[in-house]
């Protein structure tokens, strides 16, 4: 419930031999104190809360966890709190509004913010859709008149590119820097596509700053330069992102950017709440980036959802579908078209003709399924490789500036090479080109490799899938899909904001129906080898090889491209094979990238290191405790002096060895800290008593104060603090027996936090947090 | 692990004031004993296991919660084991087996097992859809004959049809009464749609043979027969529960019916495993039914999937898809398409023309779904009246049989009634209709009430899809509507295998046909209403109001009759509205049969009576506890004088209070019968150590034998067993203080059957059960 700002490895001490360092008070959001200081570890507070360092004979404080690595170097996430913590306070307020129309009300106001969501989306994702669309057009006619007009018949033509090349160039740089100084300097969060944030907040680990407006505003301005620019990259993650972002922001009724509290909705300022709402938010994205509903709801499911639950399954796919919806009547208003029907927003372009296939093709489809996980898993290490490169090397802010230019430069080189010296003239006429360059060809033909490189990826992929045969000599597809491979291995892990999505279906197409080609030029008695057929199916394979994903994606290309049903097979076998062999050599990059991000992502399956392994080989301890009746000096020593989000609190302790108590509960640091801020001692309870509720807790949500915004005064110190009615009294427990795999099956199932390892007299033994199932 | 054949309250006593009245032994399968027996309380044995009646200050046992309602009347569900029971012999042979390799293969078996599944319920489905066509297709023929001869339109009309009705009479109640036998004396289970026991089953309740060869077999041919019988249903249901069949039985690689064991997935052997299976089954079934993988795999979701697992989910909608592509291979075959192309598999026809709508059309569509839902719910309480009335009164098997042969009578007499009463002329040409009877019409004209009966179900739902506009009056539509309303609601509830689906959908396709052709008689200058499309809108309503599915219905919808994303958005706020109005009034069919069956099925939310209630309001106690090390006799008296499933294991027992003992794990019944009937006791160790294994306990899964079929020697009672290897040592725990949401969220998360409550000191106080949650 309870998470931003604290750390989550709780009640545990990543430290040896009794000595605390480097122990980081916790941090603010805006400001991070930065200062490691040495102070005495917590278990040689007396019950005074002050430090006595001068008994030796304490027991010492050391992890006993052999698999716990010590914290990573910037140890910045955080776990978000799926678990209702239902303490008293929490069920004096259910009983308070637990009727019949209480919880109508609130289910209504639930789904209206999903429909919210849907819309909201949905008209970003126009903002981001329609200035690609217009400055792409300004950019490509612009280009291709100077072409037309610096090329006459009688001329040395490669004196006359010049003017063109420089003009691409500078109308590619200038959105790309602009674009790139924005990400940087203003909100770094936003490099990259958005969607392993968004797969790791749905996983339950928070992100900072991800969910906020300006995140949201730098996201889609990045976005549109970067497209704009021409660097090889989509808008779909980042309209994901973007659904996210939404999501997050009118569910909570407030914005922190805008420091507004419109006191609205507050039933539904938790981390449980708010998940639901970013996960239908991410397949709101998704929806109006592909235009698939479907997919949308699938992709979410997909990469996020846990705990499934009917309700809100439903939810997700009334937010996508209403989100694409208005996508549509937004979209067709603006084309003008003039009844405003609905006609489909089919991204990649619709295949009017049914597409069929014999059985003997189903092999070259895993042949093309294992191409695609091969050079899927060789985009994968080289895109990483890469990115260890840059995180090495490319540290100051205005060199990551300059390799985005630099990048962008690349790009229009190659184009302008390739289109040079690569011949390609195919006749003018039923071309669905929209900038059709003459160049070098005879009056009524257009350029074919110019007409690959003067439009948006996105429309590149279209005409890969739908150009009629013919549309390409197999050399141009040739150095196009190198060239194109490697720019996109580049460009991803630059500091702009830019999916992945396109290039690599892009890249797929490419190869698929170069593919299709070849054989066909071998064979030419293959009729079956249509093209746009194999582009599709080519880039299935390339997509299942990078991204690993395959629910959602085969849905999302069957709605995008308004294929039947009876291809989906083909679709299936070909991203069997892809992920497959994809994933015997390296993970999905979303994966990877969350893993090069640090980011503590709890998996899917319990990881073979673990299996074996019981609870006390996993488990953290001795572990903070509190006692239920706790003096007000000893909690603010232990806030102050551990990191630790959670603490057991203990009964029936002996001899003040809090660490033996029986456990009845458990506390967040979030909680105590509210205690400590608002005075809620047991000795002034008569003060507070009425006043106190849960929203006392709630209004402080998401971004509790740091320890250090608390003063505690001498005469403060002490007061009493019951943690009665503040704690959540049913913690999950474990026994040291139990099996790691079970106490994994949990974590995952509860969206745990932590978990109290008990003994069989109910007495702390130890504690396991979420991150202590990640490191490898 | 460990499920069929007991009871699933567990260590609690429905009774009251100590003594123990019509405690069942458990029960086998195949003879269950009804002899009630009286003895004594548990609570009163001595360590020997001797009961003592005399002892009158014993405490006596009695069910503390407050909401616990007596056993059922016929208590014979149970629940599934879906927690995996990781004792230490589990554990060893995760030693053993636990390498890379071994993972490896398992899940390419796994993999291999659900293409199985696929192929093979395709199989089965086109065993159930070619007979249905042909025997149909001949049936219609000959009626279509018999009409035409007998009529001349020089002669009294009426005479004429005596023949003609007789035949259609004997052609209906012949395969009618053959099905209704089957089904009555064969296999009780597989009367009805079968749906709601897949979903039972997935829930977590075992339904008594429903996962059986027989039941499959009874099954299909029962359908084939209710179908070709022109009973008002469809074949989608039972397709659905054939999948599920075939899944348990394929996985299981083994067969009750005909006892035999193939000695392979052996693996797999238990209620964890079997249910994903299961769940995949039950997809691919939908999917054969369908055509509609994606539809498929969200039913199986949407309806079941507490848990939700990346992997399993792939795996499932692999299984769909591999499915409907071999059903359409084969019916491809059999029609004789020359090419064998998978050319799509459109159940409810392709709507050829993209369906479009304006946006003034959506409060219309809300209105649909408004009166589907109104008209949805009317059907299922009317129905359900019905239904209860039946099982009141028509108790008798060869009862059952006549009315469902009354039933056969009654349709087609009405239907006769119509088509001699209602004079609908159309003229033949650019008609779909396959049997064209002319009837009374002119020469080249066909009768268009003929035309809707004279053919099966779904055929009729493709008709009013795709007939063109003005191939029916108002007057036939009218009438038809209110017939088959009602005859849908007196044939669901029948002994007979018929699937609820198609019918609701007729249904709405008729009256949403009805209702456009109304408006557009008013309005002529409304050219937007299409009546095919408001049959579908239609059909969605009236779906979405008897059905209440929504997710997989909209998908369903879509993908069997090929229309575009584009016009899922009406889809959805048809079926919102038809949902949310229908859930105002009752539940949907299913649930409600569920209900009414007695089944315990667990909801998706905590039922709002149990809000703010504690464990201690809801749990069961005194507990039958047994001590970690305990004497073969008690162990054998408890089993035989209580029914309880699961029985918690207690060490530091004082003054052999075992009620008051610290718990150290959980043993179920079915473990404790195996240890007695093969001698595992302490003293015997030395035997047996070596060869007892996991394996022992899961050759005798799912079907363990009952206590009636161990015998307690005189010599064998004063043998120890000591549970330490065989009890599952995690179980899961709760305080008496955590309240009833937090348990109800755990049980379904973890699909668990019951929980252990302790107190502050590890020691039992109570246990809560599965069906604690239930009964309203």
């Amino acid at each position: 419930m309870h998470a931003e700002k604290e750390k989550a490895n709780v009640g545990q001490q990543p430290l040896n031999n009794g000595k605390v360092n480097n122990v980081n008070a916790s941090k603010t959001n805006s400001s991070r104190s930065n200062n490691s200081i040495s102070i005495p570890s917590v278990n040689t507070l007396d019950d005074n809360g002050e430090g006595d360092g001068g008994r030796e004979n304490d027991p010492t404080f050391y992890t006993r966890s052999t698999v716990n690595t010590p914290a990573l170097e910037d140890d910045v996430y955080e776990s978000l709190d799926y678990d209702v913590c239902d303490n008293v306070l929490f069920r004096e307020e259910q009983k308070r509004i637990d009727n019949a129309l209480f919880n109508i009300r609130k289910d209504i106001i639930r789904w209206f913010i999903f429909i919210q969501i849907g819309v909201v989306t949905a008209l970003i994702a126009c903002l981001i859709d329609i200035p690609i669309e217009e400055l792409s057009a300004v950019k490509y006619t612009f280009l291709k008149q100077s072409v037309d007009s610096n090329i006459a018949p009688d001329m040395n033509p490669g004196a006359n590119l010049v003017f063109p090349y420089l003009y691409w160039m500078g109308l590619s740089i200038v959105p790309v820097i602009l674009g790139a100084t924005l990400v940087t300097y203003v909100e770094p969060i936003t490099a990259g596509s958005g969607m392993p944030q968004v797969k790791s907040y749905l996983n339950g680990v928070k992100i900072p700053r991800i969910v906020r407006i300006k995140t949201l505003t730098v996201k889609a301005v990045g976005v549109v330069t970067a497209v704009v620019g021409g660097l090889v990259g989509g808008k779909e993650g980042p309209m994901a992102h973007a659904g996210a972002v939404v999501a997050a922001g009118i569910s909570q009724g407030k914005s922190t950017t805008f420091v507004k509290d419109f006191r609205i909705f507050r039933a539904f300022r938790d981390d449980h709440e708010k998940r639901d709402f970013v996960l239908g938010g991410a397949a709101a994205g998704v929806a109006a980036a592909f235009g698939s509903p479907i997919g949308g709801m699938l992709f979410s499911l997909e990469e996020a959802a846990s705990f499934w639950n009917q309700n809100l399954i439903w939810r997700t796919l009334v937010a996508s579908v209403i989100s694409s919806f208005t996508l549509n009547i937004v979209l067709s208003a603006y084309h003008g078209l003039n009844n405003f029907t609905f006609t489909g927003l089919f991204n990649l372009g619709k295949f009017e003709q049914p597409l069929s296939f014999e059985y003997f093709e189903l092999p070259i489809f895993m042949l093309f399924g294992v191409t695609g996980g091969l050079l899927g898993a060789m985009w994968n290490s080289l895109n990483t490789r890469i990115n260890r490169f840059r995180s090495r090397f490319i540290k100051f802010k205005l060199a990551r500036i300059l390799e985005a230019a630099l990048v962008a430069v690349v790009g229009v080189t190659l184009a302008c090479i390739m289109i040079f010296f690569i011949n390609d003239c195919r006749p003018l006429g039923n071309d669905p080109t929209d900038y059709p360059v003459q160049l070098f060809c005879e009056d009524n033909e257009y350029n074919a490799v110019a007409a690959l490189w003067f439009q948006t990826p996105e429309a590149t992929v279209r005409s890969l899938f739908h150009d009629p045969p013919g549309s390409h000599k197999i050399l141009t597809l040739t150095v196009f899909t190198v060239v194109y491979y490697l720019l996109a291995c580049i460009t991803f892990g630059l500091n702009v904001s830019l999916g992945i999505f396109i290039p690599t279906g892009l890249v797929g197409a490419a190869w698929g129906r170069l593919v299709a080609m070849i054989i066909f030029y071998i064979f030419p008695e293959a009729t079956f080898l249509s093209p746009g057929k194999y582009a599709l199916i080519g880039a299935a394979a390339n997509l299942g090889g990078v991204l690993r994903m395959t629910i959602s994606l085969s849905v999302i290309l069957m709605e995008t491209t308004g294929i039947e049903t009876s291809f989906f097979f083909p679709l299936i076998v070909t991203l069997i094979s892809a992920k497959w062999v994809g994933d015997y050599f390296t993970e999905g990059i979303y994966d990877i990238q969350i893993k090069m991000s640090g980011v503590p992502l709890l998996p899917w399956e319990l990881l073979p290191k673990y299996k074996g392994r019981k609870a006390s080989d996993i488990m953290s301890s001795p572990v903070v405790c509190i006692k239920k009746r706790d003096s007000a000096k000893y909690i603010y020593n232990v806030l102050r002096r551990c990191k630790h989000n959670g603490f057991p609190v203990v009964e029936d302790v002996e001899d003040d060895k809090r660490q033996n108590g029986r456990v009845c509960g458990i506390v967040l640091r979030s909680q105590l800290i509210v205690i400590l801020l608002k005075s809620l001692y047991e000795e002034k309870k008569r003060f507070w008593e009425k006043e106190v509720s849960i929203q006392t807790f709630r209004d402080v949500y998401p971004r509790y104060p740091s320890i250090d915004s608390v003063r505690m005064l001498r005469d403060k110190e002490n007061y009493t603090v019951n943690l009665d009615i503040f704690m959540n009294p049913s913690p999950v427990r474990a026994s040291e027996a139990d099996s790691a795999s079970k106490i994994f099956k949990k974590f995952r199932a509860l969206g745990l936090r932590h978990m109290i390892v008990i003994d069989r007299e109910n007495r702390v033994v130890g504690i396991i947090a979420r991150k202590d199932f990640l490191y490898k």
